[in-house]
């Protein structure tokens, strides 16, 4: 895809309040508008060179000192001539070299739009530029890791392979299809079927994987269900107080579960506190534990606990979810004093592994929504193959699947819509 | 003044969450240990040079895709060595990025430690050290041409001439003690007492423009006092709310007068809200008509308000200060309907005049301090000469007053407490 870009962009890419503040240009005239402001000539300034100098305002009034950073096309990140302004961090500097650099003629960039040139340009496709927002948003290193193996391309290498095995099985059946009146078409289907649950297979992996990736990046749920008073707050506070690595305590969206985050491993848990779960008339009562069996429904992992002579209660959970039974007040376990603690973070970190480097772990919506519409495109493929339809109806398919994968690394989206929401997400001056 | 540095520093220079941050390091080893984290080898480097490459962590996985910029001594902001690295602006990264360089045996930097080695090594004087400080901080256009101005040197320039002078009104003493047995003693005194008088009045005039640098710097108390019900609060919003550029609604430090910020002609006014003042014997009333009369103390300007047939209730001023007086609800000044407002906006501002590019003016208290102390001594040098006490007396105070000058640009400043003290105002990177 190529789009003409005619426009220069800048914006301020660092937060302000710092020692140090950044203003980003990007665009054809992104070094000519720079250098209008600027108090050395760097129209002929080498690519990846740094010139120190004076912003000055059209009165000629000194507005910052700075260093200059000369990119030029396409050996930057937007594949574009760009420059970028080291000012201090200070809002009114920041917020007057951006002022000076639109009077000059650029514009203000919207949420993203360095990245949507870099990836209009062809320096990226759309599942790295969106591994970009990922990387500036992660915290832990679980999602750092994934955020970097996206960004660095090994999910769309992985599903160039796809799409190269999917090709394959297109011209198979083309071949069928020109072989049609000979009556050679049995022969070659067990061919077709092969290649058709290879690929099957390798797309219902990447789809599985999405809930564990999201997990990791959004914060692993896990709920603390069980009776009344058996010690599940006691609980919560153990795992949260003896970690450093608290997160953010944050509030639950029902204001009766509360949701506190923990780093254990690299991995960002989502503690959700719940009311003890059991035989009520009382109505209030009766909302909490409504809560509770919610939390629990949507929790990753579920920490039942109970006491000696305390039974656990009643709760059905999906075979995805982990249940972890905890008899507390008992030698092996005391919450109250940490006993059995440690042993209980290790099998929380060992229920959701680690992804290594490189492994191929959807984390994105958008992409797990292309993946589970190509699977079952693939699906209706593998039917049809199986029920001897004909090949020209199963291509239908086939290049519906294709038009699926080639969304996520934005090969085939040629809609603005689209690409605008994607990039609205990330913050300005990325 | 140089002190040997062996270290090598690194901090973050900007905050976390934006787009993009920058690891700060500088020192003799600054390029090798970025060279160590860094996939490209840049040892041998050119000077104002950027390299696109990869940080990698100690086994070998990628924590960041980044641009590196090489600075070299002597040019480069501290002086020394250094690099900065520009990495996507996520929390995780920067800290990895910083921790992997300290495990490389740099050392996190203090606040302002990158400035203070700027100051080491003579790339500045103190006060220009001090005004990078205040450009950061500047929020409005007459706060930030105040920093430029110290940072370029203007304040640090009129500091040496006042020295070369004094340094004349020293030689000028050394010759009568060299001729004091010759009788000579008088001829000589009308030269050094103009000399004398000339460095008291520059002395003298940066002291005075201390009040309304700092209030510039700060932002100008403007107190609304006057009668109770005569249209304050009323006030108070018409200058908010039709000013486009509140920076920020604060609440004052004592609970009864409101404080709000609005920045008129590039200057931050805090206007502050009072009691009516009136005669009471209500205890608590009587407390806010205490706070208000505080609060009229210690503005820089005083809008006295009142209306037809109810007069304004006494007031003592200090002559520094300036007095406003406000009819309201008049066909010249109604605050509900704005009438008059632009009017009155328009003396706010010209009461305090914005300074000219390159003015000096002294914003800082500390140096506000020594110029008031190098003028007390310049004012018993002056005292000694009319008095006809010895040369060598008069030579003391002198002396004294050079000191003290001195110690503004950091040219006698030997104690690292001191530094200490100075620096530990800066954010951390700068």
């Amino acid at each position: 895809m190529t789009k003409l870009i005619s426009d220069t962009i800048c914006a301020v890419a660092t937060p302000t309040g710092g020692a140090l503040g950044v203003v980003r240009t990007s665009g054809p005239k992104a070094i000519e508008l720079t250098n209008l402001i600027f108090s050395r000539d760097i129209s002929q300034a080498a690519a990846g060179t740094l010139h120190h100098g004076l912003v000055r305002d059209a009165e000629g009034e000194m507005v910052d000192e700075v260093i200059v950073s000369v990119f030029r096309a396409p050996h930057s990140y937007t594949g574009e001539d760009s420059t970028e302004i080291s000012c201090h961090g200070s809002p009114y500097i920041l917020r007057r070299v951006t002022e000076l650099l639109v009077a000059q003629g650029a514009r203000l960039a919207g949420p993203g739009e360095f990245t949507q040139r870099a990836f209009l340009n062809g320096k990226m496709d759309l599942s790295q530029a969106e591994a970009v927002a990922d990387l500036i948003a992660a915290d832990t290193q679980a999602a750092h890791r994934m955020a970097v193996s996206q960004l660095r391309g090994s999910f769309s290498r992985m599903l160039a392979s796809l799409r190269d095995q999917l090709l394959q099985l297109t011209s198979l059946l083309e071949l069928e299809l020109d072989f049609s009146d000979q009556d050679v078409e049995f022969a070659d289907r067990s061919k077709l079927t092969s290649l058709c649950s290879e690929a099957e297979a390798t797309i219902e992996r990447l789809v599985n994987s999405f809930s564990s990736g999201n997990a990791l990046k959004r914060g692993v749920p896990v709920a603390i269900v069980g009776a009344p008073n058996v010690g599940k707050s006691t609980l919560l506070n153990a795992l949260l107080c003896d970690e450093r690595a608290i997160v953010s305590p944050e509030q639950g969206t029902t204001r009766d579960t509360v949701e506190e985050v923990a780093v254990l491993g690299g991995i960002a848990f989502r503690f959700i506190d719940t009311a003890g779960l059991r035989h009520t008339n009382e109505p209030v009562e009766q909302m909490g534990i409504e809560r509770a069996r919610r939390a629990a429904a949507a929790a990753r992992i579920v920490l039942m606990m109970s006491e000696p002579g305390v039974p656990e209660p009643e709760l059905q959970l999906s075979p995805e979810q982990t249940l972890i039974h905890i008899v507390n007040k008992t030698p092996q376990f005391q919450a109250l004093t940490g006993v059995g603690l440690d042993e209980l973070r290790r099998q929380l970190i060992s229920c959701i592994p680690l992804p290594a480097e490189g492994d191929t772990v959807v984390t994105n919506l958008r992409h797990y929504e292309a993946l589970t519409l190509a699977l079952a495109d693939l699906r209706r493929v593998s039917h049809s193959l199986s029920q001897g339809i004909p090949s020209d109806l199963v291509a239908l398919d086939l290049r519906q699947c294709l038009h699926h994968l080639a969304e996520i690394t934005g090969s085939e989206i040629n809609s603005d819509e689209v690409l605008g929401t994607i990039f609205s997400h990330f913050c300005i001056g990325k």
